[in-house]
């Protein structure tokens, strides 16, 4: 105590400036976990160059090291690393050196501990303030400590060192936050019972490395080039990669928990990517257009599926795990060391166009980088002229955000001489000397405008900075970071079972890391070699639809992802077989969620699809406006038909929208939908009905004990549902009854219930309106996923 | 007369089989021409070749040789060219040697000039026939003579040389087959007064090309590997180029009437492209599948437009010209001698995917390919391995159809490693030694699975067998031959006042060729050279849209094709605009053919094109069922809305079909659609309106001296069109006149003379509807072409 009140006097004499100069404030640094690793590599530099930068700013500053050990032996560790706090090159030596010994002076250790160890905290940092006579800006608690000791420490910052008046609070959070989108939720439901949103500064130190920070500023400085190229229609792929060659020894306890996916691609190469892909703000300097632009991104992204990604595990992973965690000699991880992820945006600027994140511990060489290759759509008429001009047009186009590391062992932003010159800012980034020796993504240096920065600043320091300047945008937001939490869990969850492809580690992987696009998903193009498989009994062989029988009918089982895509299939099959026959194909949904995904498969992946020929109509609506988005018409539009090409007057909405009033009887909407489907369907018989089933056995907008629908004639009616919207209007069991085949889809554990009661009752349409459903010449396929099934 | 009858006897000694053994019947060829260049390299050897493949088939032969000079000298000169026939490496020289002998031996020249030297050259072959007790299996007759003569020879063929009986005719046409769509037709029709379809043979030797030949057999023979990526998914781009060293010298009297399209793209190149693009047929060898289905893949092609080529004339071409031709000094040819061509097909299968047709004269190598590259769909994890191994996905993946001569010096057909082995026929074609010193486009030999032909056979020798057995698939017919030019000659018709892009020939080409895919076309990479340009006084510079004023309000005009891009900017400008303002646009547009043009070039070129918040709007219908080829919304749906992503709601055809009958008054479609807008279109008033002109000056459908519609309430009438189909619905001009902007737009000769009365007569809509548009408060454009205009 005494220690801290000498310094701080010392301090002042020595360091402060006087109230006159200090106009913007004092700032008071509280890092805690100040002895940490992380500290120790990078904080406490970055705060040492915070301190240079902005020594003239007129902020004045005090940096208060805090940990949990006692005040002695904590003050000596951490003046044993401040002292060796480097003077960056840039800098002058003499100067560095006087501001070095000032830093030192304004630095303090604090024991962090209990409640009142924050109440002290906070009466130090008031009596300095007052008796400088300083008016305080604000305060920085850096949390470089364990996630687990996040809420208390919050708590302790909330109730006792929050700034009074109208200084800010800024509390900066490190990684990992959360391991899926429920965990993140209640980290950030707890944190938010703290902070404020704009007090929270989580940090991706990604999105300090220069060559990621200048993604956006070049994308704007660059537009005039930019703009007619930056699309599907020019760009061939995108790639964002972070290859390391040191493997997980010695981290396993962390790294099991969470995998390359969780440590990497969620995080770093996500942000990266969403620079590259984001629609670009009117002002990029705006964070909040920025980050409600790169929001809008992340949210853009198709769902991720078991086949987005291929996964690998270096060979020596799982002994690492058994020796360091103690397993037990039988114990097979399935933690993936390597992921490659195919990805894939809606947005009209990007259809179509692969992305592809990569990152996998124990490579060939370590390096980082987000690339845009360009299509080729040049010819170049004189064959010889494609090697010798660095001009030529056939040449690869890309450009190319090197993080670090590799060949060039520098940050870099390189741009294909073939492209365009970029501008670049020049105080910031150096045209580099082209080294001819060296050679990126198989061409010479020489054949791309290469920049670097005139300083290398190294991430926390740019990160350090940003939060002294409050700039958000190269924060994550709650909002971006369960956005993408929401975009990776699905995938979390259905690999979690799937045992990785093994590779050796090194040099040695060869080809057997190199992985391809095919149908929509990904998948490595050497199947693993005999020799390095792990034999894993434990590793379910349920992935396979099994066949058997429903109800008297055909069942097809597997998990829901699997099943979707044999009903995708067989739905195809019956569309192309119904085309030959009679070259139509009269087709009538579901609406509801289930379909959803099956809706996104079908136009994804089934390129071969004869929607041309294809007549979609509905099995049942709500009487709701079209417009609405509750009518299922919309969610069959939005997931299936603005996809793909079935001509206009071949899609049949329900006309429960007639005269401007919904499903009144005497407008005889049902009545005109029954002519319509007389009028174009062969004997009223569908080829194919796909029904969904209600936890209360109802199908279609048929409910259990309807007036209508259940018997009588084939013909449409309107109906009346326990839950809103009320009305509905559905095509009745003895209309579907006609069709050449009914696919019945049912998932999920909410379905079981039901799925038991129908494996066990007979044809009792009033009490279960699905048991009704008995193709009278047609074939009746039931599809049933495990959890439905089995519970 | 004396010596062809003494030649006969001998023969018949000499070289005929007993009776017994030519049991298949005797033919004879009559090669017309028979001393000319192409007879001389070619067709000789080609018809010595087929006497020694098919000497043992049961066939006897006589050959005779014509031409117009007397028997004498006709003689020595026919028989200077036979003696010189080669015998092939793959022969026994013994057995050549005598089966040269025995084919001197069967041929005699004829003079053929006249009426009766035809009926004389049927008499001979009749009375050997006869005295040899031969059975006639049937003649044919190779024209190898100038086009101008067919008719007259024709017409003695027809008159005085048909076999007898059940024997056939069979008569070889050599292009050009005419100089576009018309002249084509003609020389077709004039040909259909003489011979029936099934007994032309129009040459075209790119189909007898080894490589070429093989083309569809290797695609039956591949299927499994290629099934699943011959399709836009897989493929990138396909090529086919024929590249010559040699310029057109002593050839330009030639040349100058057909340049390289005619002479080289419209027939060989697009040949080659039919067969890598076609549907392959269930059974490649049935000659009438194969042509169907070549018929339909060059239907399946969009129109090309000005933009669609490139165009160049190597620099010494104009001096040729003018001194071969003896033109004045001043005279300018701007006949293309390298042409550049981007054709797209509109199927399913290759939706999206570039074919670049490429030829030139003086270029700096002598070479032809068909080549299709595939999309690299994959990802490389080890860097380095890029380079070193064979079976790197990440290398380029190809097949390639080698027609001859470049590097390789042989037809050749090349697979890389990392696609496939394929299968290929072992009798026919062989595994070729990798030169390790070669390179093909970019690539080692090594990379690829590389096949040559067994035997190496010239086009003629491959054609003529196939012109012995009735293999038509292997030649053009008339109905290919029409769709070819009427895909070709939109682009002729378009390019006829074009200077081509200068280049000085040879190697010092460099990248003065290359050209690159903008914007739906093509178009040069390097501006031409100042110092190369061709100061053209002689070239109109009308191609640019001028702006004027037409009955008060602007006027854009220009040559169609500009003009209609220059009215999809002016409505992509528009629709943007309306989104950004009220987050829609609402279009009306009419129907007819005008707009057909306009509707293609939204859909193929304006990608930026905001439909997602567009809706589209009729501004006229005619009363038919929507599903008639008559509607005008089936026009606008097959060419505008099924290509791009208008929301199905945002759709609105004008619902002339209710109650399952047209357009009745009771039926209120008038006042439903009225409704629709006023209840949708803030104001009803539309943002934008595209109008049509009638040659009677009608717009929309409203008629001169109309009932309903001309003036009066803002609202949607029906109307009497004084032709089929009579009954219209329409906007009135009072809704139309609401509009923010409407554009009027004119094309086409035929509307000259109603644009002239146009530009003099003031408001009188009675008699002209059209001089009734004038927005009350929003603006009015004129688009009139330049024949609408100037006439």
């Amino acid at each position: 105590k005494m220690l801290g009140r000498v310094l701080c006097t010392v301090l002042f004499v020595g360091a402060f400036p006087s109230p006159a100069e200090t106009s913007q404030g004092h700032i008071s640094v509280v890092l805690l976990g100040a002895t940490g690793d992380l500290a120790k590599k990078y904080l406490w530099q970055g705060l040492f160059q915070l301190y240079m930068d902005q020594v003239s700013s007129g902020h004045s500053f005090t940096f208060h090291g805090a940990a949990l050990a006692a005040l002695e032996p904590g003050q000596r560790l951490m003046f044993e690393v401040l002292k060796k706090l480097s003077c960056p090159p840039d800098e002058a030596p003499n100067r560095c050196a006087v501001l070095k010994d000032q830093f030192l002076k304004l630095s303090q250790y604090h024991q962090l501990k209990t409640a009142e160890n924050y109440t002290a905290l906070n009466r130090e940092i008031e009596t300095l303030l007052r008796q400088e006579g300083l008016k305080e800006a604000g305060r920085i608690f850096y949390f470089s400590v364990p996630p687990f000791a996040y809420t208390e420490i919050a708590g302790h910052i909330n109730s006792s060192c929050r700034p009074p008046g109208g200084a800010w609070l800024r509390v900066v959070l490190e990684k990992p936050f959360g391991h899926d989108l429920q965990s993140a939720q209640q980290l950030a439901a707890q944190l938010a019972g703290f902070f404020r949103e704009e007090e929270m500064y989580r940090v991706d130190h990604y999105l300090g490395k220069q060559a990621v920070a200048h993604i956006l500023p070049f994308r704007d400085q660059n537009r005039q080039f930019l703009d007619p190229i930056w699309n599907q229609h020019h760009v061939e792929r995108v790639e964002v990669v972070l290859k390391e060659t040191v493997d997980a020894k010695g981290r396993t306890s962390f790294y099991e928990q969470y995998g390359v996916i969780r440590d990497v691609l969620q995080n770093h190469l996500t942000e990266a990517l969403m620079f590259l892909i984001m629609e670009l703000p009117g002002n990029v300097s705006s964070a909040q257009e920025v980050l409600q632009h790169k929001l809008q991104a992340l949210q853009s992204l198709w769902g991720l599926e078991r086949s987005s990604a291929v996964l690998g595990q270096y060979q020596a992973y799982n002994s690492q795990v058994q020796e360091e965690l103690q397993e037990a000699r039988g114990y097979v991880s399935t933690t993936p060391t390597f992921a490659g992820v195919l990805i894939h945006s809606d947005s009209l600027r990007w259809e179509g166009v692969p992305f592809l994140l990569t990152s996998g511990k124990a490579l060939d060489e370590r390096v980082g980088y987000a690339r845009v290759l360009f299509k080729n759509r040049a010819y170049c008429t004189q064959s010889g002229t494609l090697r010798d001009a660095g001009h030529s047009q056939c040449k690869p186009k890309q450009i190319i955000f090197y993080f670090g590391h590799g060949a060039l062992n520098t940050p870099a932003v390189l741009v294909s001489r073939n492209l365009f010159q970029p501008v670049m800012p020049k105080d910031s980034w150096k045209e580099a000397e082209a080294r001819s020796d060296l050679h990126i993504f198989g061409q010479p240096l020489s054949d791309f405008y290469m920049y670097s920065p005139v300083k290398q600043r190294d991430a926390y320091s740019v990160l350090i900075s940003n939060i002294y300047h409050g700039r958000k945008d190269f924060f994550i937001t709650t909002e971006n970071l369960l956005a993408s939490w929401a975009f990776w869990t699905p995938l979390l969850d259905s690999i979690s079972r799937q045992p990785p492809h093994l590779y050796p580690g090194g040099v040695e992987n060869q080809h057997l890391l190199d992985f391809e696009m095919v149908g929509g998903g990904v998948a490595f193009t050497l199947a693993e070699p005999a020799e390095l498989l792990n034999p894993s009994e434990q590793m379910p062989s349920d992935f396979r639809a099994i066949q058997s029988k429903f109800r008297q009918s055909p069942l097809v089982s597997a998990w829901a992802e699997e099943l979707i895509a044999r009903l995708a299939s067989d739905m195809e099959e019956a569309a192309v077989r119904s085309v030959a026959r009679s070259g139509q194909f009269h087709l009538a949904l579901s609406g509801g969620s289930s379909p959803v995904v099956l809706f996104q498969r079908l136009a994804r992946h089934h390129h071969g699809f004869p929607w041309q020929h294809t007549h979609v109509w509905l099995v049942d609506e709500r009487c709701v406006p079209l417009t609405d988005g509750e009518s299922n018409f919309q969610g069959l539009h939005r997931h299936l038909l603005q996809r793909v090409r079935v001509p206009y007057l071949n899609i049949h909405p329900m006309p429960v929208h007639l005269n401007r009033r919904l499903c009144v009887e005497e407008d005889g909407g049902a009545q005109l939908y029954a002519k319509d489907i007389v009028a174009l369907v062969a004997n009223a018989s569908f080829d194919l009905v796909l029904l969904g089933v209600g936890t209360d056995g109802h199908t279609a907008s048929l409910f259990p004990r309807s007036e209508s629908g259940l018997e009588g004639a084939p013909t449409v009616v309107l109906t009346e549902s326990p839950v809103k919207p009320h009305q509905r209007m559905s095509l009745s069991l003895p209309l579907i009854n006609r069709a050449r085949r009914v696919f019945v889809l049912v998932l999920g554990k909410g379905k079981h219930d039901i799925t038991t009661l129908l494996s066990r009752v007979g044809h009792e349409p009033r009490k279960w309106p699905i048991s009704g459903v008995s193709p009278s010449s047609g074939q009746l396929v039931w599809y049933v996923d495990y959890e439905a099934l089995l519970g």
